[in-house]
């Protein structure tokens, strides 16, 4: 019986994905019609997206027109840290869902001013699994692990590494407080993805922030 | 289109979740039949289930019985640290699956010597969305939630705080490096759920292990 179950599952679970498949596809033509530059940002709960997120409006809002789309199972708390920065933001709460998906992203681009957006960040559920498996159209992939969290993390959750155009290793500044090595995170993400830019970044001291607002710039203009 | 797909996946995942209701029933008779006290941990990738397992190992394992299984995306080093330990343990590793489910419990059962267990430690995978769907037949379930991910985590993600019966605040030894409110997430975990046992934990400088051991041990009491 639970065998039935689960092939019932698998089978509409590719339904679901290649239904969202075609809605990402129409995501990402609204992207390149309106010229906005889009960014998924993935992580474990926890793992700094939000703080990510509000640093680089700080660094970036003068120079390019931002907006950004806020995925919490529940809660209004990040798109309320968002607005207080100036920045367009919807928010989305998935009830139980583990992951945003393009159809939820679609609704929200229809509360987005989309001429007037450059850059759109896209904040993903803390989830390091059910991410991994719903594109939304953007074009860049983001993953945040956090040094707390350990440097086995790509190993341990290697899927959602994989397919990452880059890697923040964040939180930096607690390296002195933590058994954490550096190398091991690197390699493990090196391993299963060699293309993958990696950042070192602490939102709370400014570190790399810099390096990471420079990429987002070279990569919009590669794009444009 | 895409509402008929997701009515279709809610009508399967009833059928998943009654199906899973019935083999985690069965789990509970069976730890029941071999008096084993079982303990189901959750949390966010990194929080310290592992380690927190590892100290519980080192404080009970002269005075019960232990036993643990591991869930994982990937990998095998979780049930490595705890083999080290000279505990049965079970690897599941769970390929993309979000969750431990009662059926994979009840396959690692099949790999566990039952008559000589007393205390069975389920370290669910990483996330905190899709283990507060299933339930596993265990008898207790604890959330941990550490220090740097923030203490929103209960406003962010209430379902998984909502039945547990015991929080685990940890990486407590952190709390001089982060922005973090213990009062916030206390008010956030008992808004929620007023009848959860609430620690505070350090599995690195030993704070509060003490407490945990003890409610672990006067729980198996009561039961048996």
């Amino acid at each position: 019986m639970i065998k039935e179950g689960q092939l019932v599952k698998v089978k509409v679970l590719k339904n679901i994905l290649d239904a969202n498949e075609a809605i990402a596809s129409k995501n990402k033509g609204l992207f390149n019609k309106y010229k906005i530059f889009s960014i998924n940002l993935m992580s474990a709960p926890g793992a700094g997206k939000t703080s990510l997120i509000l640093e680089t409006i700080r660094k970036l809002k003068d120079k390019v027109r931002m907006a950004v789309i806020e995925g919490d199972v529940a809660s209004q708390l990040d798109a309320n840290k968002i607005k207080e920065e100036g920045v367009a933001v919807v928010q989305i709460n998935t009830g139980g869902g583990c992951s945003l998906d393009a159809n939820m992203i679609s609704q929200a681009l229809d509360n987005l001013p989309l001429p007037q957006i450059d850059l759109l960040l896209i904040e993903n559920v803390g989830n390091l699994v059910c991410p991994a498996q719903f594109t939304l159209g953007e074009h860049k992939r983001v993953v945040i692990s956090s040094l707390p969290e350990g440097d086995d993390k790509p190993v341990k959750y290697p899927i959602i590494f994989t397919d990452a155009d880059a890697v923040v290793i964040n939180k930096i500044d607690l390296l002195p407080y933590l058994d954490f090595n550096l190398n091991m995170v690197q390699r493990g993400v090196e391993g299963l993805n060699p293309k993958a830019k990696i950042f070192q970044i602490s939102s709370k001291t400014g570190t790399g922030i810099e390096e990471w607002c420079s990429w987002i710039l070279a990569e919009m203009k590669g794009k444009s």
